[in-house]
C-alpha cells in the first residue's frame, strides 16, 4: 500500500483513512478548520507524536496516564472537567490520540460534553486500528467488568496511520493480533493468516478494519449480527476482571477464544481438525491463566456479561474457520452450565 | 379528551401515550413483558404512585432525592452502581417516574449502562410532559451550568398520563406552563392561550406535546430548527446558575423569554404591540431576579452555552408571536454585546 492511502465512508458518517504518513498529511487539516480542537492522548506518546501533533493543528493538548487503569469514570470525570476549565464550546473538536483505551476514553467524553462534541481518531496501536477505533462503542471500566458503562458515539473521521505501529511492543502487536485472528475465526477465515506473518501486512490490516467495519454496518446497535464480535470476549473478559486488568487484553482473548473454540468442539459443532488449527494460530500467545484466577471469579464476572439475558451467560459460537452459528439471527446461545464447567476444566489442565 | 387515549410514534421510534389512567392501562405491560423491570422514581413520589406501580410490574423500585440537586453527575453514578448491585443485564428496563429532573437523570443512566438499555418515560409534571420527556435529551448539571453532560437518547414509550397534574403545585403548574408559551412564542401563536387557562387544557397540552415532537422529529440533533426551543433559555439558564437552581426553572424562564423577547425588540425585529402582549401572557409568574443575582455573574454563565460558537453568545429572536427569526437555518444569531448589556438594563430596571 506504501504512500496510496484508502478512504472509505464506514457506518454512519465516518469517514476513514488508511495509509501511511497521515499524522502530516494535507487531509487532516480540514476537519480541524473553523474549529477550536482539543488533542487528548495517551501520555507515552507526548514527546513521540502528540506535542508535534498539537503544534501542527494549534491544539491544546492533554494526557492521560497510560494503560487500562486509566479507563475509568473517574478519568472520564477529570477530563470533562479540564474541557470545561478551558471552556470548550459545542464546537470543539477532540483528537483521540492512542491505543484502544484512548480511543473508548476520549470517545465517551466527546459523547458527553454538552451531549455530543466532534471526535476524531487517531489509532496507534494495531488493536485500536482494526477494533476499538471501529464501530462507535465507547466505554470505561467500573470494578464490575469492562466496559460496562459507556455509550455509541460515531467520530467524524478516523486516521489510522500504519507508520505508527513500527514503534509497537511485541504485546502490543499480539493484543492487534489477537483481535484480527478473532475476526478471522467467525466471519472471514483469510483473515487468521495474519498469525503467521510479522509484522502483519497492511492489505490484512486494511481487510480486518472493512471486515468490522461492515458487520457494524450491518448491524450498528449489536442486536444481532455485530455480536459475532464477541467470540473469545466473555471468557476473554472474565479473565481480564480477575486479573484485575493486568492480563494483556490479546492474552486474554486468545485464551478465551481457545477455551470458546472448544466449547464450540465439545457441544459438537466444530470439527476436531478446526480446532487443531485454531490452537495452531494462537501458538505465538504467551497462554497461561493470569494471577488471580479462580473459576469461581470468572463465572461470577461472566453473569454480568453484555449478552446476557434474562440472567443466564450466552455464548457465540462457530462451527468452522470464519463462520460464527446464526441461532436464528442471535448469534449466540445459552449453554448449559455443565458444558461451561467442562470448558474451564480443559481450560484450566492447559493453562494454569 | 377524557378516557381517550391519543397515541402515536415520534421520532425516532418512541411510542407517545397521552391521556388519562395510563399508570394502570392495559399499554403499560407489554413494555414491561419479558424483561427485568426497575422503576426509578422520586422519593415524594413513593406512597403516591411508586410503590404500587413497581409491585404492579413486579418491579424493583429506587427513589431518588427530589429537586434539581440530584440532578448530578454524583447521582447518576449512584444509581449506575445500584444496577450493577441488582446485578441488571442490558435487557433491563428503566422505567422513569418523576418530573423533568428525574426523567433526565434516568434517561441519562439508561444511555450509559451497557452502553444503554431499553427506557420507559413516566413525566409526572406538566414541564416533563410538554418539555423534558419529549426529545431524547438527557443529561445532569454541573458547577458550570446546567445539562453540560448530557446524551441523545430515546425511550422506547412516553406515557403521559394528565391525570397526575390533579396533585401539582402552583410553582409546578407554572414550569410547565412557561415552557408551553415559550413554545407559542416560537412555533405555535395558539399555545399562548395557555397563559389564560387553569388548569390547561389537555388540548392544550396535547397540542404542545405534538408540537414539541414534530420539531424534534425535523432535527433531533439540533443543528437547526430544534435551535428555537432554546428561546429564554440563554438568559434563563444563566439565571439558574447565578442562583445555584433554587429559582424555579419556570420563572428563569419566564424571565428569559421576557428579556429575549425585549432583545428582540430592541433589535428592531419585533413590534411593540407583540412585546407588550408578550408581557402580559406572563403575569402570573412571580418575575424577580433571583437571590445570587450579579450581571457579570450571568455574562460567565452564558460563555459555557451550547449554542455557542466560536466564542461568541448566540441568541433565538423572535419578529412575531408564534413565530422564531430562521436566521439561513441557523435559528440563532450572534448579538452586539452593547445589545446584551441593554437587555441586562431593562431587566434590572424592571426585575431586580
Amino acid at each position: 500500500m506504501e504512500k496510496k492511502i484508502e478512504t472509505t465512508v464506514i457506518a454512519p458518517s465516518t469517514q476513514l483513512f488508511v495509509g501511511r504518513s497521515l499524522l502530516t498529511d494535507e487531509r487532516l487539516r480540514p476537519f480541524c478548520a473553523a474549529l477550536r480542537t482539543v488533542v487528548i492522548a495517551d501520555a507515552a506518546l507526548e514527546q513521540l507524536y502528540a506535542a508535534a501533533l498539537s503544534k501542527q493543528l494549534q491544539a491544546d493538548l492533554i494526557t492521560i496516564p497510560s494503560g487500562e487503569t486509566s479507563k475509568t469514570p473517574q478519568t472520564a470525570a477529570l477530563l470533562l472537567e479540564k474541557l470545561f476549565q478551558l471552556e470548550c464550546g459545542r464546537d470543539t473538536l477532540l483528537i483521540a490520540l492512542g491505543g484502544g483505551v484512548t480511543t473508548d476514553l476520549v470517545g465517551f467524553v466527546a459523547s458527553l460534553y454538552m451531549r455530543g462534541v466532534p471526535l476524531l481518531l487517531i489509532p496507534t496501536t494495531l488493536l485500536a486500528m482494526v477494533d476499538a477505533a471501529i464501530g462507535g462503542k465507547t466505554g470505561v471500566d467500573t470494578p464490575y467488568g469492562k466496559n460496562l458503562i459507556g455509550t455509541l458515539y460515531y467520530p467524524k473521521a478516523i486516521f489510522a496511520d500504519l507508520d505508527l505501529l513500527n514503534s509497537l511492543s511485541e504485546r502490543e502487536r499480539l493484543n492487534g493480533l489477537a483481535e484480527i485472528i478473532k475476526l478471522g475465526l467467525v466471519y472471514d477465515a483469510a483473515l487468521c493468516n495474519a498469525a503467521h506473518q510479522s509484522p502483519v501486512s497492511d492489505v490484512l490490516i486494511l481487510q480486518a478494519i472493512q471486515g468490522k467495519a461492515s458487520i457494524v454496518e450491518r448491524d450498528p446497535k449489536e442486536h444481532s449480527l455485530r455480536r459475532i464480535l464477541n467470540f473469545g470476549h466473555t471468557i476473554g473478559h472474565a479473565l481480564e476482571a480477575v486479573a484485575h486488568y493486568t492480563i494483556a487484553h490479546g492474552e486474554a482473548v486468545a485464551l478465551g477464544c481457545l477455551a470458546e473454540s472448544y466449547l464450540s468442539h465439545h457441544l459438537g459443532y466444530l470439527s476436531s481438525a478446526d480446532f487443531a488449527q485454531i490452537t495452531e494460530l494462537f501458538r505465538l500467545f504467551p497462554l497461561k491463566l493470569p494471577k488471580g484466577y479462580s473459576r469461581k471469579g470468572c463465572l461470577q464476572a461472566m453473569t454480568l456479561d453484555k449478552k446476557r439475558a434474562a440472567g443466564e451467560i450466552r455464548f457465540v459460537l462457530i462451527d468452522k474457520v470464519g463462520h460464527a452459528l446464526p441461532f436464528d439471527h442471535n448469534y449466540c446461545t445459552v449453554v448449559p452450565l455443565s458444558a461451561v464447567e467442562t470448558t474451564f476444566d480443559w481450560m484450566e489442565s492447559r493453562f494454569l
